[in-house]
């Protein structure tokens, strides 16, 4: 099993309201819509899908039901673009869960819930960097630096 | 907010547990360890966490819980790639939740669990495809594709 993942799919109470969201809230725009299905890309050959819970508990063959051990990170560029994607996502209808505050790992951050939990972090992390070629990179933050 | 992901981090039981399953058992290699943190490059500057839920609830400042209404789907060449995945999976511990198959979408797929039940779905569609700049698509599957 390769490391590789080119999907993350939202288990969603309804995909209508959910879609009005991510694409009328936060003016996202759809790459691929079918009936209730809608997707967006979120990064190079990167789906974030959004899909009804009770059609994935069919698609599944087992239950799936609203869960939040799993978050959803973007990493932007300052404090204040932090500042920035929260207020525009509480502008959306998001409920922000934790405002933009220092952060454990060093950085700066804040953490918001969409309309069904799903959890995103917006991080604001100096020790990020991505090369030309894609390869991510972490180091620890230097004091100051944020 | 801007149309992006760079971090999905799995809120887990045991760090210890889960790195044995993908990086003793899957073969992935760790991009960056620090303490009970452990992070892999699943993508173009995309990483995937793992991090005890209670560290992650005390970081988020609300309770965090095991749940399943997510799925991380990875896209493979070939009905057969889906084959050697999912006993690749078995073989390291997976749960296999629905074994490989034709899928509603039209293309053929499997889930499977981690040691902690975060959803993985494996899954052959030749509909879709990632252009040199990164630019994922969809297109229908037309019959005997598959």
């Amino acid at each position: 099993m390769d490391q590789n993942l080119t999907f993350v799919t939202l288990g969603v109470a309804d995909v209508a309201a959910s879609r009005r969201f991510y694409t009328e809230g936060l003016g996202w725009e759809p790459t691929f819509e079918v009936g209730d299905f809608t997707c967006y890309q979120v990064g190079h050959g990167l789906l974030l899908s959004l899909f009804e819970i009770d059609e994935m508990t069919a698609d599944v063959g087992h239950p799936t039901t609203p869960g939040n051990a799993f978050t959803l990170s973007q990493n932007v560029g300052s404090r204040a673009a932090v500042d920035a994607a929260v207020e525009a996502a509480r502008a959306a209808g998001a409920t922000v869960l934790k405002e933009p505050q220092l952060a454990d790992f060093g950085g700066y951050h804040a953490y918001l819930a969409d309309p069904d939990g799903h959890r995103w972090e917006i991080a604001f992390n100096p020790g990020w960097s991505v090369a030309a070629d894609g390869t991510a990179t972490l180091r620890p933050i230097e004091p100051g630096e944020v």
